[in-house]
């Protein structure tokens, strides 16, 4: 569009009786371009192993017969199957989910913020944050890291202490900077907040593929009722096009969610699809070592081309530093590769895709800085 | 559950720090009941015809392939496909969809509603209303009816200009009564809110089994960008489980919900299952002249019974008069008929199903009540 077409949209869009802190606002999201090689949304670049296309494909096919039933409203054998995927002695009681762990995140924001109550996290963090706050009419209080975007126990503990927030949301590992967050920084924040009954969210999106030694925030979960540990299903599963969220915690967080979940909020095909893919787990996650490999292998190149690339328990690179990341930004475009310009200045952030595609990016970026 | 076990459980949610106004409630929903003739919730009891289940089977394979990849968060051939059902001159800019219209209502209410907002609606109405105002911290205001239920344009102007709110859901045809609307009580409620920037949301969930005559308020969208249809494929097209509910308006409105929506809402299996069954758009309507039939039925023989079924332009009838409405409805779940007590004193609502199930519903009714 131009930018006169963008301007008489703007005012059309004005005119209507939008609450006011939308007004002027753009919609989120990375561009949808049409690319050789799309390493900018952190998914999994491995197409779906075949027996699970054909299991979902089956699956759906019996679940469409009774389409015209309203599905199970309590999801019960997702939760079940889930619950055993995650192991820790949890059961369906302790699992919920919900069409991406967006919305996953939307319905804790939901029960335990709202007007009159905050969340607080710790930008740069997943930029959807300060959105799921809004949309919910949540506050957002903007956390402060290290230079280094990492996060000590101490700090966050004391930025707990002097916020007093009714939820807290800990990424780990982080996106957009890839690093896993020691547990000693979930348990300090967790204790900080038990003076003012607070949430404690940890989004672990990307856990399935943290550095060998990485242990996840669910070894936390007993005795921690306030403790939510939120997962997807789009990453290491490789089925970010079926948008299942989940989450573990106390069967009472499940039963708050409850109140806030609009009813049947998981199709029946969902569920199917879910159900089928979770049969062949061993399958699905057979590709995260490769893309550790190739998330290892940016790393090490990246610091051989003399960039400082940050420490990454997930499936993405975030590095830096450019004078003029933007530009660097465009310049592997212009080669055909896509990858995300977070809005951290000097710094970029890049899937680790296949082989061939870690290859071309790597190509292209050392042709672009001339290294 | 005994009750000794429930106020165990109330009292540990208690503990966590849910929102006030959240405290005590029960989550929303019908019993699951296992029963042999389910006239409750309004389902399309026909099964989906098979042409469609094996296209839905079909188009959800082939999706399956790309699930590693988020799925098109424009969802661009599910609105074109949309708008052409609709007809009216509709394109895909004026058509949005959800996971289900209470998503699409939950996104204007977030939009257009909110902290210090309102929204007016006319109870008996859809139960939803309140939660979905209640979930996005919008006040709700309930109007008045007529003692018999319908709602003149005067009476609903009035009640417009009484409560200046921000936002007025008319539902026609009307859930749990199952009367619609006239368009001139549209009309008048859309020209009573020019005054406060009001928009107006007409529900038409039902409106493929209104009475031969009956206008939808598509027709009136011309020249309205405050007006709202909802619309689902949930009813007429028996897809309940599939959970898509979409709208008609303005380009400005689709272009406000982008700001509030969670991106990649709709999933590729959502819209890929939509997407096949809208191929068979005639096949899957082949069933609503036939419970158009059985609702026609069962509206003549409950006067035939003395009792007084209410106008059904729905796939449902509202009737009454009982001394005791729920133990009619447990008599009839004792004879293996689960119908609805949607709450309002001495008044039913069953759902027109088959010719088989609205013979055992009548049968057993008779039996009920002695007539």
């Amino acid at each position: 569009m131009t930018n006169q077409q963008d301007e008489a949209k703007t005012s059309a869009l004005e005119a209507l009786p939008l609450r006011d802190d939308l007004r002027g606002q753009s919609p989120y999201g990375a561009p949808q371009l049409e690319v050789t090689h799309l390493l900018n949304t952190n998914e999994n670049t491995h197409s779906v192993p075949q027996v699970v296309v054909d299991a979902i494909g089956e699956a759906v096919h019996h679940a469409a017969t009774s389409l015209n039933r309203y599905p199970d409203r309590e999801f019960t054998e997702l939760r079940r199957r889930l619950a055993q995927y995650l192991g820790h002695g949890l059961t369906e009681d302790n699992v919920w989910a919900a069409n991406g762990s967006n919305e996953v995140l939307q319905q804790i924001l939901q029960a335990f913020g709202g007007p009159g109550r905050t969340v607080l996290s710790f930008p740069p963090t997943y930029s959807m944050y300060p959105l799921l706050a809004s949309g919910t009419n949540t506050q957002y209080i903007h956390g402060v890291r290290q230079e280094d975007f990492t996060l000590t126990p101490e700090s966050a503990a004391q930025q707990v202490k002097d916020n007093q927030p009714n939820i807290v949301i800990l990424c780990s590992p982080n996106n957009p900077t890839g690093t896993a967050l020691g547990l000693d920084v979930v348990e300090a924040v967790y204790e900080a907040g038990e003076e003012f009954n607070t949430m404690v969210v940890v989004d672990e999106a990307y856990e399935e593929f943290a550095l060998e030694g990485t242990r996840s925030a669910l070894t936390l979960l007993p005795g921690r009722e306030r403790l939510i540990i939120s997962r997807t299903m789009s990453k290491a599963f490789a089925l970010a096009g079926a948008r299942v969220g989940y989450l573990a915690a106390s069967a009472q967080v499940t039963d708050a969610l409850r109140l806030v979940r609009l009813p049947y909020h998981l199709s029946a095909i969902t569920q199917a699809a879910a159900n089928a893919a979770l049969q062949h787990v061993d399958v699905l996650l057979a590709t995260v070592d490769q893309i550790k490999a190739q998330r290892d292998r940016i790393v090490e190149e990246l610091g051989q081309m003399g960039l400082q690339p940050a420490i990454s328990d997930s499936n993405f690179v975030f590095f830096g530093w450019f004078d003029d990341a933007h530009a660097v930004w465009q310049g592997l475009l212009d080669r055909g590769v896509l990858i995300r310009d977070v809005g951290i200045p000097h710094h970029l952030r890049v899937t680790a895709g296949t082989e061939e595609e870690t290859t071309a990016f790597l190509v292209a970026l050392r042709e672009v800085i001339g290294a």
